[in-house]
């Protein structure tokens, strides 16, 4: 579906030429979040001070940092999600033992009503010879 | 809880001291995934030609692209744990509707049986007088 393209994006004042499937609107995206996070690194002047390999590392383990509660967030809600489910089946299946036992139950009083109304009957027959 | 801690951590052959309230292990985790993603851009000769700030620049950009990747996911799981919580309490609902119909059916059976059995000693009654 996606084909390989070229964005150029601006990173730290200097542009880099991304190629890959990405779209160029998510590209944009992760450059301006790694804006944003220069940006906050840059008001340390200990930040500013290292060497530009040392300040790629920085940049790095912070962004390493967001990645892993990230991850740890999406398997937070993965384990609900999961314990859901199971509690998505357990409901449906104590709805259907439910239902199953009200439909028994309803042919069940059906029954006994047919059953009152034929001794309504026979009483009802009984009732003229006792009064004649 | 937890008191700042310093921590020296093995990245891309350098030695980085780290302060933080984070966990040893947690920052230890965090520079092997750096080492993991440093190994796999340094199989490209392009990514080792580059200057060291356009590298740092290439592995915060890849490990960046993990963290949309991981924060969508999380954004995946949440959605569906919200809409499981929703299924949720409509079957829960639902059971309770059913089991209140349920007990509502125990009654007007039990009601109804007392009834028929009524009918019943009636029409006994009756029948000793009319076989006489």
């Amino acid at each position: 579906m996606s084909s390989k393209n070229s964005t150029k994006v601006l990173i730290g004042g200097k542009i880099y030429t991304l190629g890959g499937y990405e779209s160029e609107e998510y590209l944009q995206k992760v450059a301006a979040y790694l804006n944003n996070k220069l940006t906050d690194l840059s008001s340390s002047a200990m930040f500013n001070r290292q060497h530009a390999d040392v300040r790629g590392i920085m940049l790095s383990l912070n962004v390493a940092d967001d990645y892993f509660k990230a991850r740890s967030q999406a398997e937070v809600f993965e384990e609900d999600s999961v314990s859901k489910n199971r509690e998505v089946y357990d409901l449906k299946n104590d709805l259907i033992a439910s239902q199953i036992q009200l439909e028994r139950l309803k042919e069940d009083y059906e029954k006994l009503k047919a059953e009152k109304e034929e001794l309504e009957r026979q009483l009802a027959q009984k009732k003229p010879s006792t009064t004649r």
